[in-house]
C-alpha cells in the first residue's frame, strides 16, 4: 500500500524544512548582531530615570549607563579574550581531532575492507540471497566516508554554536542595561542560532549524504544504510573529545580560579585581577556549548543511523519504499519547523516584564516544544508510514502499525520532558540541613534514578512491544526531536553566566550584574533539566544501537549464563568507574597546573591584587588547553579502543555483554554524578542565599556548615560537569563503534578464541 | 567406578572434623579462660624491670603494672558492661530475628507448597521421569526445617563468637601488661574459638541436617538437596540481620562518640567521660564480629548448597555415590584440620617477639593455610572423587576429570588470598596529598576492581570452562574452606580494638595502650584483607547460587535482549545503589540520635566533663540498639521483598535480570564502598602519624588539610563498615532466596504477564 507522502514530496520537505531552520538560525543570528558593541558615536545622553516601580520592577524597567562608551570598550574587550581563548583551544583541539580522525578513518577502511579480503566483487545479500549487493569493500570506502561526514558535521556545529556564544555574551550584558527582558532575549536567539544550525545542518548532511551514497548503492538499501552508521560515529567521536576535553577544560579553569581566586586571596568570583578568570569563562563556552552541543548532535546522528539501520531491513526497507524508509528524517524535519514555532513563543509572542516569568518562559518552551511535536509526530506517522509494515525482530517478523510507531516517538518525546522535570525537581530540592546533604543526595539521586529510569525504561519497554529495536530507536529520535528548542535553552545558560562574567570584569555597576544574575539562575535551574534530557536520550540511544549491533553482528540471544557474555558484562559495568576515576584525576591534574600559574603569578607581578597591574589571561588559557588536550586523551582512549580489543580478541558475544554492562551501570552512574553534584551545590547556593530561618542558621558564607557545603561542591563540580556527561558519551560512542564494526568482528573477531 | 573412600569413611570422617573441630575451639577458650580478670590474692609483688633492650622493646619485655589490683576490677567491670550491651544488643534483635524467622518459615511453606496444591501424592521426578519422587509438600516442609536450622545455626555461631570476643577483650589488656606477644596470644586465640565454633558447627549441623533427611527421602536426593537449600537461606537471612543491624548499630555509636567528644568536647577517643563509649565498643562486637561471623557463616552454607544442589543431578547424584556428593563438606572437613594446624603456628610454634612480627605473623596465617589447604584439596579430589563423572551444563552434559575440580576448588582457595593482598596493598597505600585523596582512592579503587575482580573472574572462567556451574559453586566453596584462620584473624581485629579502649577507659598506662594500640594497627590492616575476602568470596557465592537459580528454573538462557530480562538487569543493577542510600541514610538518623543523647548527658549531668560523675551508658547502649534495629527493616525489606515480588508477579526470566543485574553492579559498589572508605581512613591517620616529611607538612592534628581528612573519613566509614559490607548480603541472599523460591516461581511466577 502506498503511502501519502510521496518520494519526490519526501525529497522535497527534508532539505526544505533543513534549509528553513538555517535561515531561521542566520536571522536570529542578525538579530542578535543589531546590539553594537563598539561605541555609539552620538548616544544619546540618557540620565537616571526614576523607579516607577517596586523593588523587583527596577530590573525590567529602568535603563542603566547606556551612555558609558568606557564599558562598551571594556566589554567589547573582554569578549575578544574570551572569544579568542576559545577559538584557540578548539583550533588546538581540532589539530588532534584532525590527526584522530585520519587514523580511525584508515582503521574503519582497513577493518571493514578486511571483512571479504578487499574483494570488489559483489556478494550475495544477508538477509535475501537471492539478491546480489554491493561488496564489503563498497561498505567500508563509503562508512569512511560517512564518518569524515558526520565529524566534520559535528565540528562545524560545535565551532558555530561556540562563535555565536562567545558573540553574544558581551551583547547580553549590553543589553542588560536596558532591562532583563531586552538581555533575555539577546541570549535566547543567540541560544537559538546554535540549537537551530546544529540540528538543520546534522539534517541536511545526513538527507544529502543519503541521496549521494545512493546514486552509487541503487537497489542495495541494505549496504547503503550500513554505510551510513560512519555518520553517527563520526558525530559521536567528536562529542568525544568535545564532552570529554571540554569538560576538563571548563572544571580545571573553574577549580583554579576558585581556589585561588576565592579562596586564598579572597576576590570576588570573575574578578578582573584574577589571571584565570578569562580561562574559566572560556571553558564555559567549551564545555557547555560546544561540548554539550557536540554530545546532543553525536545522539541525534546516532539515533537516525539506528534507526535507519534498523528499517534498512524492515519490510519497506527490502520493498524500496522511499518515504517511510525516511521517517526518521522527516521527523526531524518536523521536529525543526515545530521548534521554529516555539521559539517565536519566548521571542515575539509573549516578552519577559518580570524577572520570575524568565524561568517560566523557558520551562514553557520545553512544554509548547512537546504538544506541539505530539501533534507533528502524529501527522507524520500517518502520511509517510504505511498503515501496517513488518519489522525483523531478531530473525522473527513482527507485524507493526502506524499508530503504533506513533505511540513509539511520542512515548520517546514525553519520557524526555518527565525525565527532565524529574531531574530538576530532585536536585533543586535543597531543603535538607547541611550535615545530610551526603545522605540527602544519595537518597534523592537514587530516587530520582528509579523514577527516571523507571520512566525512560517503561517507555522502551512499550517501544519494544510495539516495534522491537525499531521502536526504541524511533523513540530516541523523538526524545531529541525538539532538539533545536533543548539546545537553544541549555546555551541560553552559559551565555547568560558569560553575559554575568563580563558585567563584572568590565565593572558595571551592581544592578547590571544583579539583571545578569537573574538570567543565570534561571539558566541553572534548566541546565539540571538539560543534563537529565542529555543522559535519557543517551541511555535511550545506546540501546537502540545495541539492538541494531545485535542484529547485524547476527547475534541471536546475549546470553548472561554463558562465560563470554558474563565476563563482558563484568567488565562493561566496570568500564564507567574507571572512566570516572580517570575524568576525575584529569582534573586535578588539569586544576592543579592552574592553581601553580595563578599563584605564580599573584606573587610575581606587582600591582595585581591593588588592581594597577593586569594579569597574563593568555598563559592560563594556555595552560588549560593543553592540560585539558593531554588529560583527555587517557579517557578517550579507554572509549575508542575496549570496543575494538575486546571486538578483535573476544568477539561480538563478549562486546555484546560489554555494551549491556556499560549501559546498565554507566547510567546510573551518570545520573548519580549528576544529581550529586547538582545537589551538593544547591546545598551551597541555600546556605549563602539565606533565604530562609533554617538555612540563616546554617549560614553565613564562612561557617562551619557553609564550609563543608563548599567541600561538597568542589567534589560534586567534577561529578557533575565531567565525569557525569562524559559518562553518556562511554555508552553511546561504545555502542555505535561496536554497530559499525560489527561485520568485522562477526567475520574476523573474537581470534584470542579461534586460536585456542 | 567407585572412590577410595568409602561411604562409611565419609559418614565418620565429617562429624569427626566437625567435633575435632568443635574440641579445639573450647580448649582454645579453655585457653584464654585462664588469664584471670578477678583481683588475684597474693599476687606477687613485681617492681619495675630493667629495661634491657632497644626502645623497641620495651613493649615485649617490660612487664608493668601487674600489682596494680584497681586497675583489674575496673577492667572487668567494663569488660561487664560491654558484654551486656552486646547482649542485650543480640536479644533485642534476636526477638524481632525470631518474628521474622516464624513469618518467614511460613511463607517458605506456603509457596512451596502451593506448587503441586499441597499435594501429598508423589511426582515423576523433574530430571528422570520414569522414577517417582518426593511430593513438593515434602519439600516445603523440609525446606522450612531446613531455613529454620541454618537461622539458629547462624545465629548461634554469631552469638558465641560474640560471648568469646567480650571475653576475651578485657583479658588481651590484661595480658598486655606481660608483654604484647601474650596479649596477641590471647587476641587470636579468642579469634580462632570464633573461628572454629563457626566452621565446625555449619559443618556438622549441615552434615546431621542431611542424614536426618536422607531418612524420609531414601533414594530421592533431588527432592532432599532441593530441600537443604533452605539451610542456605536461614545462614543468610540471619546475616542480613546482623551485618546490617550490626553495621548500623557500629556507626552510629562510633560517629555519635566521635562528633560529641572528640570534636565538640575535645576529649580523646575511649574517654570513660563519653557516654557513648560503652556503645562504641558494643558495635565493634555486634558489628565486626557477629556481623561478620553471619556474613562468612552465610557464605559458606550458601555455597555448600549450591554446591550440592548441582551435584544432585550430576552423574554421582543420579547414581547416588555418597561420598562423591558430599565432595563440599569433606573439602570443609580438610578445611577445619588444615585450619587447625595453621593456627598452631600464631600461638604454639612461634613466639611474637617485637611488635613489628605481628603483622607478618597474621599475613603468614593466611598463606601457610593456602598452601596446606591446596595439599588437603587434592587428597580429597583424589580420594572422593570418580575420576571422572558428568555436570548437567544447561541441559548439556559436560564430562569432568576429578583434577579438573581440584583445579575449581584451588583457584578459588588462591582467588581468596590474592583478593585479599591486592585490596590490602590499595588501601594501605596512602602516599598521596590529602587534595588528591578523592582521586587517588577513586584510582585506587578503580584499579583495585580491575584486578582483584580480573582475577576473580578469571578463576570464574576456569571453573565454568572445567565444570560447569558445579565448578563456580567448588570454587566458592574453595575460597571459604579456610573460613576457620579468616575469621579468627577477622575477629583478633576488634578484640584488640576493645582491649585498647579498655586499657584507656581502665586509666592503664601510656605504654600498656601503646602495646594494644600495636595489636590493633595489625588489626586494621588484616580488616582490608578480611573485607576483600568477604566480597570475593561473596561475589562467587552468588553466582554460583545464580546459576543454580537458573538450572533449577528451567531457564535456559538469560537473554538481555528480552525485555523482560533486560528490565530485571537495570532494575537488579539500581538495587545496590537504592540499598546503599538507604543504609547510610539510617547511620545517619541513628547517629544523629546518639549525638542529641551525648550532648544532653554533657549538658545535664554535673562534674560529668570533669571526671566526677559517671555517664549513664546504659542509655546510649539502649538508643543505639533501638535505632539500628528499628532503622534495619527499610533497607531489609527491599533485600526480602525484591525477589518475592519480582518472582511472582514477573517471573523467572526478569528475576534472573535482576539477580545478574544485582551481582554485577552490587560488587563493583560494594569493592568501590569499601576501598575509598579504608584509603580515605588511611590518609587521615597517615597525617595524624606525621611520619614522613610530606606527612609534616600536611599536619599537625587540626590544620585544614587534616580537617579534609576526618571529613573524608567521616563519609567513607558508613560506607566501609556498613554500606560495602552489607552489599555482600544484598547479592546473595537474593540469589539464595530466588534459588529456594525457584520452584514456586517457575510454577506460578510471572502473574502479571499471565493477566495480560
Amino acid at each position: 500500500m502506498a503511502v501519502l507522502l510521496s518520494t519526490l514530496a519526501t525529497e522535497i520537505v527534508i532539505p526544505v524544512a533543513a534549509v528553513v531552520g538555517i535561515v531561521f538560525s542566520l536571522v536570529q543570528w542578525f538579530l542578535v548582531s543589531l546590539v553594537k558593541v563598539t561605541p555609539e558615536r552620538n548616544a544619546p545622553p540618557s540620565g537616571p530615570n526614576s523607579n516607577k516601580n517596586g523593588c523587583n520592577d527596577y530590573l525590567i524597567e529602568e535603563e542603566e549607563g547606556l551612555n558609558d562608551q568606557n564599558v562598551v570598550v571594556k566589554c567589547a574587550e573582554i569578549q575578544n579574550a574570551i572569544s579568542e581563548g576559545s577559538t584557540s583551544f578548539l583550533f588546538t583541539m581540532y589539530q588532534y581531532v584532525g590527526v584522530f580522525m585520519v587514523v580511525f578513518a584508515i582503521l574503519i577502511f582497513l577493518f571493514l575492507g578486511s571483512v571479504e579480503g578487499f574483494s570488489t566483487k559483489s556478494q550475495p545479500c544477508t538477509y535475501d540471497a537471492a539478491k546480489t549487493c554491493k561488496p564489503a569493500l563498497a561498505t567500508a570506502i563509503f562508512s569512511t566516508v560517512a564518518f569524515v561526514l558526520g565529524g566534520i558535521t559535528s565540528v562545524l556545529s560545535g565551532f558555530l554554536g561556540m562563535k555565536i556564544a562567545t558573540y553574544a555574551n558581551a551583547r547580553t550584558t549590553l543589553e542588560a542595561r536596558k532591562g532583563v527582558g531586552k538581555a533575555f532575549i539577546t541570549a535566547f536567539r543567540s541560544g537559538a542560532v546554535m540549537g537551530f544550525l546544529l540540528a538543520a545542518n546534522g539534517l541536511l548532511v545526513l538527507f544529502i549524504t543519503i541521496n549521494l551514497f545512493k546514486l552509487y548503492y541503487g537497489d542495495d538499501w541494505e549496504g547503503l544504510f550500513e554505510s551510513i552508521t560512519g555518520y553517527g560515529l563520526g558525530g559521536s567521536s567528536m562529542a568525544l573529545f568535545g564532552r570529554v576535553g571540554g569538560g576538563i577544560y571548563t572544571k580545571a579553569a573553574d577549580v583554579g580560579a576558585d581556589l585561588v581566586g576565592k579562596v586564598e586571596r579572597n576576590i570576588p568570583e570573575d574578578d578582573p585581577r584574577n589571571p584565570a578568570v578569562i580561562a574559566d569563562n572560556v571553558g564555559d563556552n567549551v564545555g557547555d556549548i560546544a561540548g554539550m552541543g557536540s554530545d546532543l548532535f553525536g545522539s541525534y546522528a546516532e539515533s537516525s543511523c539506528a534507526a535507519l539501520v534498523v528499517a534498512s531491513i524492515s519490510s519497506f526497507g527490502i520493498n524500496h519504499e522511499f518515504t517511510p524508509m525516511l521517517y526518521p528524517l522527516l521527523i526531524s524535519s518536523v521536529g525543526i519547523i515545530v521548534c521554529l514555532i516555539t521559539t517565536l513563543f519566548a521571542t515575539d509572542f509573549f516578552e519577559i516584564k518580570a524577572v520570575k516569568e524568565i524561568e517560566p518562559a523557558l520551562k514553557k518552551q520545553l512544554i509548547i516544544s512537546t504538544v506541539l511535536m505530539t501533534i507533528g509526530i502524529a501527522i507524520v506517522s500517518w502520511i509517510a508510514l504505511p498503515s501496517s509494515f513488518t519489522i525483523f525482530n531478531f530473525g522473527v517478523q513482527k507485524v507493526v502499525k502506524n499508530w503504533q510507531l506513533f505511540l513509539c516517538v511520542a512515548v520517546g518525546l514525553w519520557a524526555g520532558l518527565i525525565i527532565g522535570f524529574v531531574t530538576e525537581y530532585y536536585t533543586s530540592n535543597a531543603y535538607s540541613p547541611v550535615q545530610d546533604v551526603a545522605d540527602s543526595c544519595r537518597t534523592g539521586a537514587a530516587t530520582n534514578v528509579i523514577f527516571g529510569l523507571a520512566l525512560g525504561y517503561k517507555s522502551h519497554f512499550v517501544s519494544f512491544s510495539f516495534a522491537a529495536m525499531y521502536g526504541i530507536a524511533v523513540a530516541a529520535l523523538g526524545m531529541l526531536s525538539t532538539i533545536a528548542t533543548g539546545l537553544a535553552i541549555d546555551a541560553y545558560g552559559p551565555i547568560s553566566d558569560n553575559a554575568g562574567g563580563i558585567a563584572e570584569m568590565a565593572g558595571m555597576s551592581h544592578r547590571i550584574r544583579e539583571r545578569t544574575d537573574a538570567l543565570d539562575a534561571a539558566g541553572n535551574t534548566t541546565a539540571a533539566i538539560g543534563k537529565g534530557f542529555a543522559i535519557g536520550s543517551a541511555a535511550l540511544v545506546s540501546l537502540a544501537l545495541f539492538g541494531a549491533f545485535v542484529s547485524r553482528a547476527a547475534i541471536s540471544t546475549v546470553d548472561v549464563l554463558t562465560p563470554k557474555v558474563f565476563i563482558g558484562l563484568i567488565v562493561g559495568a566496570m568500564l564507567p568507574y574507571w572512566f570516572s576515576a580517570m575524568t576525575m584525576k584529569s582534573v586535578g591534574s588539569a586544576a592543579l597546573k592552574m592553581v601553580e600559574e595563578v599563584r605564580r603569578q599573584f606573587n610575581t607581578i606587582p600591582g595585581l591584587m591593588e588592581g594597577t597591574a593586569k594579569p597574563d589571561y593568555a598563559t592560563c588559557v594556555k595552560i588549560s588547553t593543553d592540560a585539558s588536550i593531554k588529560e583527555m586523551i587517557p579517557p578517550g582512549a579507554l572509549v575508542i579502543l575496549t570496543p575494538l580489543i575486546v571486538g578483535t580478541f573476544f568477539g561480538v558475544e563478549t562486546l555484546s555483554g560489554v555494551l549491556a554492562g556499560s549501559l546498565v551501570s554507566g547510567v546510573q552512574i551518570a545520573i548519580s554524578a549528576s544529581n550529586t553534584g547538582g545537589a551538593w551545590d544547591n546545598a551551597k547556593k541555600y546556605i549563602e542565599a539565606g533565604a530562609s530561618e533554617h538555612a540563616r542558621t546554617l549560614g553565613p558564607k564562612g561557617s562551619d556548615p557553609h564550609k563543608a557545603a563548599v567541600i561538597g561542591d568542589t567534589i560534586g563540580d567534577p561529578l557533575k560537569d565531567t565525569s557525569g556527561p562524559s559518562l553518556n558519551i562511554l555508552i553511546k560512542l561504545m555502542a555505535v563503534e561496536s554497530l559499525v564494526f560489527a561485520p568485522f568482528f562477526a567475520t574476523h573477531g573474537g581470534l584470542l578464541f579461534k586460536i585456542f
